[in-house]
């Protein structure tokens, strides 16, 4: 496999470059008369469907070193400097045996600490909270970064797994084709190995025969004939794989019967429409000549309008909201509202039975990681212009840092609404009009789990309401079938979904997002 | 009077030449670097609070001369000439007596004629409905346009009265300062009678002794030190009027004992704010370089993405849609999906049953007209900068034409949101990175009903959507008290609102809005 991804980056590189050197010389659509207009090439080469109005390269473009990057505010995530002491201890811990890293983040201090600290003192005695295993055995360990002392908390009672790294799931992705069972069961149904891509789905096991063990099950699609693999699903067979050995535990073939949908139409891609319905709109932007509003103060601390809080990217949760505060108009006074909100949890069931799909119940967060799973954002594809990034230090499997550039981008939001207005009806002979524009601040994080995309937007308003909204996008994962159209379908049969198009069931579900919300509302003392 | 409001007209004049004069020469927040920033003394007066970025002069400012509109569509409304027309048709028609026109418009053709009728076709016959009142007696006549044939309708079984007209209101307002005993009346509150602002409430007649006469009950404030005479009502004291002979019918007194609150502190406007928190935020604009992507065909035909749909100002209605119509991407066809959709009434009741408060429920549509109370909007306060905007020509008491400039503003809207997106996690080692901005597009009046201001939004989407938005803002109307404090109510006395201020009640109530909507979609068959 090693050898086939490299070529895969070849050909992606070269892909690239293709684009980029057709994007100067062949604009893909009527280039604007005005100059100080998109300098599309210079940003990426995804930008056929790309809304803007570049005049200077954006802030995204900027790279920012982290590693001498410190700590600021008693929330503020691991740094480099941090996250590699950390590793070293935690490498000394277990000796020379292998071991894996599935959390690593700041343990927070008691929220007692975080409400008395001020600004200019000394930060509270700096923690990472560390899951790792080794060995078959869950480690749930207390690292205090300054002097390496570790604390081991006794987990061994504890039922259960952590989350799957992201290095978990690139290996066991290979799992299948190193089965020779699994190859001739795809050979079988016409599809040849090199075109399969096998992804692992919601992890746990189910009943006696698979307790005790990490086990995933995989379901695997052709990228045969289309770009979007998920709508060709070589449906039925299901690959139980053990994700500590990486071994295939048991293949279920199920689906015989069952062909694989076709791939014409499939290709979702601006470049691989035709016809003239699809036309590309002329650019719309929101532009702030003199500059936003707001200030990231110690590239967490956000402050605009009347409101300041401190924004962490996660690894599980994504974004977190912390010490949310307003400043009241009167007093001047900066009044609590909300001390820390997030994601807790996304979880999305499928109500389809059969064997290929009952264990179909994802908890995205607790264990893929929401924030894991939230790619860098696209400047003006996902954030307008004049949005600030922040970029995210993660730990990966090993407990070695690495930077997820642009994973949040804070804008502020204009949709051409009024906040306040009023026009004074000719009454007394006063000519009034007067109004205030509706300005907002939204922080956003885009989670790609696979097939879905969540767009988290925590959207703060100058008349004290948060507003926290989830967009979900992205492509719907879909059950193959032999039938074509309804009247193949017995009456008594029950499809679990709606027959979308030949051979594709598009599976009943439900998204259930939680959030942990500590409000503070003028204080601790309220329900 | 006459002579006072000259005077006032005048010192209007004056001052708005002065603003205008300090506005160029001392601008009122940092001019911004860029040249193609604002030019806002070209744009008005009021400009203080505007969100916007000028280069060219906005499509507002191009008046439109509509002497000489002819109808294109069924559902025009009447042109000038057309209304200028009836207007001979219905002097004649009361030959030497007076009248008053309470609505001329157009009368809409029978559905299956407009249906059946297609662009280039001959119009169906042209005809106009009007609603007159003379010798007082109600008149609903019918006229063909064309011919000047006119069809009375028997309204003599028919109990109640046309809306007010605006010509009503501006006269009724001083009917209550022409009375010896008003002015003795205000005088004892301490308020000078050349302050004083009255307003006809809820026009209606309750009881045996008000019936059969076009009863409106005014309400006085004074405008002393405040803009906001609103906030300064002269609390208990009901002028019943007669609208047909503008004669005082009686005055309510139960109020003596409220003292009118204070004026201090009422100022909204932002040249009144002073305190470092209020701040005006750098500029924000939506920005089309290349031009929006709708065109407006025949003055009201709207063409925007596969949308297509009529739009007519309506003085009671406010804005009309009609035949909606959305294109098929698979066979290129539109797809009827609602004949005809507005506003068909607003009702706000006041839940006081006090003698100065029991009447107060508002029918604005029905009463005042929603369209008659729409004024001009304000290019970039109330209307982004690439809106285009709609003039509406209604008829006045008299049954001549008018303009009113601006009343209908149709704009696309984004608010950095995806429609759709999707990054591909790396799992096949494809790069993709796709997304389509949303876009929407919003046709826009804002009716300004004395206190309260209205922003009704049409709003289509892309994918078929069709989002009906009321805004609400403005000004609260209040209800003057004695008490300053909750402590010096009776634990057994219902204020029937809330006490927001010194000798201020906010009065419990509530805004229903009502639309008439008449669904088509793939055509009249279905419920």
């Amino acid at each position: 496999m090693e050898g086939k991804n490299f070529i895969r980056c070849l050909v992606f590189i070269f892909s690239v470059v293709l684009v980029m050197v057709f994007t100067i010389f062949n604009f893909p659509h009527p280039l604007p008369t005005s100059s100080d207009l998109l300098e599309c090439a210079t940003n990426s080469a995804w930008c056929t469907a790309k809304n803007r109005i570049l005049r200077h390269p954006t802030a995204a473009n900027l790279r920012h070193d982290h590693t001498a990057d410190v700590p600021h505010h008693p929330l503020d995530p691991l740094t480099i400097q941090e996250i590699n002491k950390v590793h070293k201890v935690i490498k000394s811990f277990f000796d020379k045996s292998v071991y894996s890293v599935h959390s690593l983040v700041l343990e927070d201090p008691d929220k007692e600490v975080v409400l008395k600290w001020k600004k200019g003192e000394t930060l509270p005695p700096r923690k990472a909270s560390v899951i790792a295993r080794a060995a078959g055995k869950n480690y749930l360990l207390t690292v205090d970064v300054e002097s390496g002392e570790i604390v081991e908390h006794d987990t061994s009672h504890i039922s259960g797994f952590p989350l799957v790294t992201l290095e978990d799931m690139q290996k066991v992705m290979s799992a299948p084709l190193a089965s020779a069972h699994f190859n001739r069961t795809i050979v079988e149904r016409g599809v040849d190995p090199k075109d399969v891509a096998c992804l692992p789905f919601s992890p746990g096991w189910f009943g006696k025969a698979e307790d005790g063990r990490r086990i995933v099950k995989l379901e695997c699609f052709t990228t045969k004939d289309t770009t979007n693999f998920y709508m060709r699903p070589i449906e039925g067979i299901i690959v139980i794989t053990d994700l500590d050995t990486n071994e295939v535990v048991e293949i279920i073939d199920k689906g015989k019967h069952i062909p694989i949908p076709k791939g014409t139409g499939t290709d979702y891609r601006l470049s691989a429409q035709n016809g003239p319905i699809i036309k590309l709109p002329n650019p719309i932007s929101m532009e702030q000549p003199n500059g936003p509003n707001f200030v990231i103060e110690d590239d967490h601390l956000v402050k605009w309008a009347n409101w300041e809080f401190h924004v962490k990217p996660d690894p599980r949760a994504g974004v977190m909201v912390s010490r949310a505060r307003i400043r009241d108009p009167e007093t001047g006074v900066l009044r609590n509202v909300m001390y820390q909100g997030f994601a807790s949890e996304l979880f999305v069931p499928y109500m389809d039975p059969e064997e290929a799909w009952y264990f179909k119940t994802y908890m995205d967060a607790g264990e893929y990681g929401f924030g894991l799973q939230a790619l860098s954002l696209d400047p003006l594809n996902d954030c307008p212009r004049n949005a600030k990034y922040m970029d995210a230090i993660f730990a990966a499997a090993d407990g070695t840092p690495y930077v997820r550039e642009n994973m949040v981008c804070i804008f502020e939001r204009y949709a051409g609404d009024a906040a306040w207005r009023h026009t004074e009806s000719p009454i007394t002979g006063q000519m009034i009009r007067e109004a205030r524009p509706k300005i907002s601040l939204v922080v956003r994080m885009v989670a790609s789990l696979a097939n879905y995309d969540y767009i988290v937007d925590w959207e703060f308003h100058a008349d004290g309401v948060i507003h926290v909204k989830v967009a979900l996008t992205g492509i719907v994962i879909v059950k193959g079938t032999s039938y074509v159209n309804m009247n193949q379908v017995n009456e008594n049969e029950n499809l679990y979904g709606t027959l979308l198009s030949d051979n594709i069931i598009g599976v009943v579900h439900d998204h259930y997002i939680n959030f942990y919300l500590d409000m503070d509302i003028d204080g601790e003392d309220n329900s």
